[in-house]
């Protein structure tokens, strides 16, 4: 069997898969904060287009990806599925480790599966420009590839404290051809409310947020996107395990494991999903989700209905919650730093069908650092999470198991991560139970 | 045809092309700098293992890949060749373009072809650790990948400039697990003295050699690896040119045109030489060669003996060069800096098998932005050169030609360099006659 199993562009999937119709029970709908009743399509209208409101809620199982998606997607897409032979050596474990190979996009991540399609639908009903936020930056990246290729405008807040840290995601971002700014910026009033409370703030996903959705509800022109969390951005992902189906059908296995990072819980979810249907037919396959001890949502949060956002402007969602106002430690891994998860992840998480585990950053680092020296490649920090439970996992499952993780991008633009890394500087944050009890307190009482 | 042409790994080259046997007119030896005799075997053996300097001078016309450097090879090789469909389609062009990318390696580029080959050749012999010289850093990564997968010791002198301008890479390299020191450094004689002459001085290619030379002759154990330039170097690249011809035959398609872009040359003779016999058997195939008008060495250097540092510490080569004293302005194509190119390279360039173009960085940078806006992925700065050559070629080439470039190297450690080119502060180079002409009084005086 050959190292990296390619899937033909023409057995790439040409639909997505939506696990709505499948959950083990109705997801929780979104609730109106006002009024705590759940939301109609025409309160999302003003900030996203009807085709994602209509995914956002679909019943049909799969749903066709449009040709021009296609087209964009086969600039990386299929991705390959790699046995990751060096490090089953390395750790002396009789386990197949396979790895899907995420961050072989243009934009080093599996955020591109959404920010295309988001960015086509948009495209599609006249939308001009998009606005998003981005916290680390691989968010921002991915949709001002997306609307490159489609040749529309983006509009990306970055949190200022990753836009100092991280110049090179910003220079990527305009090269892309799109606009990127610290946030709070004094574009939006939110921005400038804050800067005149806090001139030195150094910003936070919550807030950068308030600034898209701002930006986008005031210009009859343009819109805003999201790159985690919602149900149809891990719809989109959903292609990717889709492919991690049909190349481990090629190489003549099935999965006893599957494996992934979980902070919004897209990627992860794009790797299980496909194979939900499988589990609750009686498939014996496990779904392994690691998140850091510093922001535990799935072992630790509460399951309930709380704000996507600090400021409270977002609709309410049931999920594994730390609560909204959380703000987690500093770790490296930024995209693993919410203090929720998709709804429809903890949907399943909530039955008993996923194990999430937590573990401490340096103990992820190591684990990267391990797979660079076996498997060659630098992985991202978030991705450093997948790669801790994989290990972890061929260590503890029966001997010949199959293990697939998914390798959700590149570390290439997170080096400062690996120097503090390298030098000994990274600490261990683990939540307080404290913590975790006052988020209870601050969920919003939705009976 | 999919976008993206997989060779199996049962079809990876298991020999590499040694072009020696097949160059128009015998290669010129290198010579003794102090003698101007040719240069003995032994004479290289403090810095060379004796496989490499066998390879150097072998009269055979393929040499067996051992099974191990393969099994490293795997991690990465075969490598895709692209369709770059929505390039042409934004050109407007019938030619088809197809870029072989070596951006997919660990390292980021093609130079761990060779920097793996050079390792495990060393280990074979008992070498303990390798040093070496990086300039802009690319180098430096590949020998520290590539020693870190054979569990060996790597010390990388990186000319400080790049060492202060381009800390991501060292970081890489460190964490990997090399050893990097600014050059000029206090562990070598030759920084010590450069330091006393100077305490600020920045480095240059040719000290750092000195260093890196200079610490291998020091230590038993150790021994010097070179990322261009010589014989073997060129040899391991030829795996690239190969794969190119196998997959070319797969899609259906035989090149036309080859280009890349010429520092050292070694990945540009990586691509054409597999298909030197074909040339000269009558094939009609034609090899461009790209390089900045700053440093323009095949274009409008002189071709003779010369150094290949500024120290004349190393063997006389015959190449084009600019002069060993030359100092390139200051563009950000690194890897495009050399004085001379490879003797191999210049010996068919010599004989009018090749075109040499040279271009603007600017106009280089243009072609890469319009790269990145249509196929997504971000090139480096080397790279841009050849992109630019495939462009002008597709506007020039009979209709349906076929195109093939190089994709050298990918530009996420680069991003300092688009930062400067869309703030607008890129500066076109073109070297003065002046300058070219003073280059023949130095060359030394070999009859």
């Amino acid at each position: 069997m050959d190292t990296r199993i390619y899937l033909p562009e023409s057995r790439m999937p040409r639909q997505w898969y939506n696990a709505l119709p499948d959950l083990p029970t109705p997801l929780a709908p979104p609730l109106n904060p006002e009024t705590k009743e759940p939301l109609t399509p025409d309160m999302l209208s003003p900030i996203f287009p009807d085709a994602l409101i209509a995914q956002e809620m679909s019943p049909e199982r799969f749903i066709d990806i449009p040709e021009d998606i296609l087209d964009i997607y086969r600039i990386w897409r299929p991705t390959p599925l790699v046995r990751a032979r060096r490090l089953e050596k390395a750790i002396g474990t009789s386990c197949r480790i396979f790895y899907k190979d995420e961050s072989r996009s243009p934009a080093g991540s599996h955020k591109p599966n959404t920010a295309v399609a988001q960015a086509w639908y948009n495209k599609a009903e006249g939308v001009k420009r998009l606005s998003t936020e981005t916290g680390a930056g691989q968010w921002g990246t991915a949709l001002s590839f997306a609307c490159s290729m489609l040749g529309m405008e983006c509009t990306v807040y970055m949190v200022k404290v990753s836009y100092e840290q991280k110049p090179y995601r910003g220079i990527l971002i305009r090269t892309y051809g799109a606009e990127v700014f610290p946030s709070p910026s004094t574009r939006t009033n939110s921005g400038r409310v804050m800067l005149e409370r806090d001139p030195d703030c150094k910003g936070s996903l919550g807030l950068a947020i308030s600034e898209a959705v701002e930006d986008a509800v005031a210009h009859g022109d343009t819109k805003y996107a999201l790159g985690s969390v919602l149900n149809h951005v891990l719809l989109h992902q959903t292609i990717c395990g889709q492919e991690v189906k049909e190349q481990m059908a090629m190489a003549g296995a099935t999965p006893d494991y599957l494996v992934g990072c979980v902070g919004g819980g897209s990627n992860f979810a794009g790797l299980i999903l496909p194979f939900l249907p499988d589990k609750l037919d009686g498939a014996n396959i496990k779904f392994i989700g690691a998140e850091p001890k510093a922001c535990p949502s799935l072992t630790k949060g509460w399951f309930r209905y709380d704000y996507g956002d600090v400021s409270r402007l977002t609709p309410l969602l049931k999920m594994h919650t730390l609560g909204h106002s959380f703000m987690p430690a500093p770790i490296h891994a930024g995209g693993l730093r919410y203090h929720g998860s998709a709804p429809v992840l903890c949907n399943i998480v909530d039955a008993g069908l996923v194990e999430p585990r937590a573990y401490f950053q340096k103990e992820c680092f190591d684990a990267a650092k391990f797979f660079l020296q076996t498997e060659g490649f630098l992985p991202a920090p978030e991705t450093s999470h997948a790669i801790k439970a994989a290990i972890e996992t061929a260590k503890e499952a029966p001997a010949g198991s199959n293990i697939v993780f998914l390798y959700s991008g590149h570390g290439l633009l997170d080096l400062a991560s690996y120097d503090a890394y390298n030098k000994g500087q990274l600490v261990n944050y683990e939540l307080p139970q404290e913590t975790i009890d006052k988020a209870l307190l601050e969920c919003p009482d939705v009976s």
